[in-house]
């Protein structure tokens, strides 16, 4: 019987890709509560030992995975529109992104970047991009993470219920609450972006929120930036 | 022997409260895995029978779980501060509430609010607030969502390392966060809000975040409000 045979390839046909595929697919079924090595081996049908071969354990698993959810994240825009429209283009492609793998979005947000190069990439990227727009550099970090938070919190909501706020039967307790909700869904359309790609878009009432948020930040965050660069051309880049 | 012998107390010693707190202990414990009634029942001494004399199942303790942890957002600011304050000391003891619970950020920004009725107190309040600070109904849940976003990711990253993005050891591929890394860290002081009561404060690195971005977010729903209302005092709440 040979080596290769069917049911345990050898290491050659395994790659960093497509183990971090399949470690994106058991944490998706997994609904939060993560993987084992073991489990990743077994999924890829292939000994344990084998994956060592292209990590050098979980965390650097979870690394290449970080690195193909944030693949879907555009950082092209920083070099096409100008800065507050570019923010506004990579917050929508990063909630979509993480939306669409609900367990990576409270992981990521809390596990260290290092090890995910083309994670650390799109953030050198966007550093760079906030100098250009003037940012002073011991504020960059702040604002950028600021954006993320609210983009990842966001992420949760879309993927939370449509109707997680339902008034249904608390309508006489809680009468505001109630036509306020009420008030939404008759107002919202089915669709906030009629031009979003089918990977950015969520319910609408989390389209809804996130729309009416990210203008909001970022329409404060220029006024930040103005006061920085009070008026005087920002630095170059 | 007794009916209410040691180890196994009578019914009458539980309360929806001590059953809720218990629950939260369990899920602070458990990571994110969460906790079964069985579970529930053996960190409290009691038969699984008796947790259903209190509550209608999972979901229910779920719903007071998230009371106890949303009685520590303070909405009593909206009574006593202008709009734009008043959603930023909101969104700063919101935070802390959630940050102390790291389990707990994910799971209630998914799962639908029924049941938890001091919850629904809280949004009551909120959306009152909101509307008699002018906000059109149909956008007032919008408008509370989208600061609810940013304040659940900023908890997700105060409950994350502090030196999550350390990049130590790649400054060479991506210089230019790791000058903004190094920036931050030497502009950042040690305590951004020395007044801030102890379950407000996070690392700094997130406080310093948080701060720029509530700052800018409130800036820009205040414009909207503006536009809203457009000159004209706001509707009585």
């Amino acid at each position: 019987m040979s080596a290769r045979s069917v049911g345990r390839p050898s290491v050659a046909v395994l790659s960093r890709t497509r183990v971090a595929e399949a470690a994106l697919k058991l944490l998706d079924r997994s609904e939060g509560d993560g993987f084992t090595m073991a489990q990743l081996a077994a999924e890829l049908r292939v000994r344990p030992s084998a994956l060592y071969n292209h990590f050098d354990g979980k965390d650097d698993v979870i690394a290449a995975v970080r690195e193909l959810v944030s693949d879907r994240i555009d950082v092209t825009c920083f070099a096409e529109q100008p800065w507050p429209e570019a923010v506004v283009t990579w917050a929508r492609s990063y909630r979509g992104a993480f939306a669409a793998h609900p367990p990576t979005i409270a992981m990521f947000a809390t596990m260290p970047l290092s090890g995910a190069a083309r994670t650390q990439q799109m953030y050198e990227t966007v550093v760079r991009a906030f100098r250009a727009a003037g940012w002073p550099e011991a504020h960059v970090l702040s604002a950028i993470v600021a954006v993320e938070s609210f983009v990842l919190g966001s992420a949760l909501d879309a993927v939370a219920p449509e109707d997680m706020f339902d008034p249904e039967g608390s309508e006489v307790q809680f009468p505001a609450f109630a036509d306020a909700y009420a008030a939404r869904a008759a107002a919202v359309p089915p669709a906030i972006r009629d031009d979003a790609p089918p990977h950015e878009r969520c319910h609408r009432f989390a389209d809804a929120a996130f729309e009416v948020g990210i203008s909001a930040l970022v329409t404060g965050l220029a006024e930040q930036l103005a006061a920085f660069t009070d008026g005087t051309p920002p630095p170059a880049s």
